[in-house]
């Protein structure tokens, strides 16, 4: 539609995730107007991501050095283990300020469908971070939709049979400031058979 | 948030016009995960960006040479210009293939809270074009709201004492396809102002 690298530039903006060609257009044309110096900075994060960015080589979080923030942290309690699919779900799960142990993030969740299986997620990994540390809890914080259910199945039977080892699973219910009647019946089942005595 | 280049990443995209916190970090895991010949596409094209865009030298539009594709097309009818805000204006009008004329775009509209007068304007381009072009009919079509009205007064102002040229505005009413029962007052009004006979 566009002439040259306007349109290039907005080919490129519009493959990425969430971007649609409304958006693009308005990127690309914020773009054209802006300092370079701005443009520069992008085009510089861009080059150090395809460099590659470093993974913490203990929990597989995103890091800026061989062991993330939260792995060098001694002040953590050793004996927890949370186990995530994503390093977004870490900030999501550090945010509640309720978790002093340490994460697991898998990369992702089983899809056989896509071609991801246990191989696929650093799942051999967490074997060993169990048998090598002083591990007393893992906590199973997997998206409570299929794959994410499917892969906390699969992780139970994986280390149901360490010894001196509690596995547990993030309580589902009703979401907090919610409404009863607005709850799809999934989330209500739920709440219902995780009643809990008061 | 999150550590060294990735918050720098999620921190920039964050920058551009319509992309939110949440966005930003999807694209950024997005990008982290993407293929690194994908990632030096998008960062060349933004090279190309940062070295300048050209402009149509005849008419202001974005253009891969020094004119733009359209004024470089001899079919195009010369005694119309269509007078437009932005280079993304020029392809909703291209779109209803309605019109055979050239283009003028003015890169924005009269906005003095902004600090944008007719100096920061091309309207002494238009003036030249006008001028030295045969140019029978300016058709206005800046946006229908308070800065692209202003820009039309001013641009009628201008060109009303030029013999032979008619000054034109595109047409105000009800949208196709919609609704009457839904229209705001000010489009009904213009609307019903702006009546034809059958």
């Amino acid at each position: 539609m566009y002439e040259g690298v306007v349109q290039d530039l907005i080919d490129e903006l519009g493959r990425l995730p969430g971007v649609g060609p409304k958006s693009a257009q308005r990127i690309a044309f914020h773009l054209l107007g802006a300092d370079p110096v701005d443009i520069g900075r992008l085009q510089e994060v861009l080059g150090k991501v395809k460099e590659g960015v470093q993974f913490c080589e203990i929990c597989g979080n995103v890091s800026e050095q061989a062991n993330c923030r939260i792995c060098r942290d001694t002040r953590r309690d050793l004996s927890l283990i949370c186990v995530v699919e994503e390093p977004k779900d870490v900030l999501a799960v550090e945010r509640t300020r309720e978790f002093k142990g340490r994460y697991h993030v898998l990369g992702g969740s089983l899809d056989p469908l896509s071609g991801i299986g246990p191989e696929q997620l650093r799942m051999r990994e967490l074997l060993a971070r169990i048998g090598g540390e002083e591990v007393k809890e893992v906590i199973i914080a997997t998206d409570p939709n299929t794959e994410g259910e499917a892969t906390a199945t699969y992780l139970v039977r994986m280390l149901r049979d360490f010894p001196g080892l509690t596995v547990t699973r993030l309580a589902s219910g009703l979401p907090m400031g919610g409404d009863l009647e607005f709850a799809d019946e999934l989330t209500l089942g739920r709440a219902l058979s995780g009643r809990r005595a008061l």
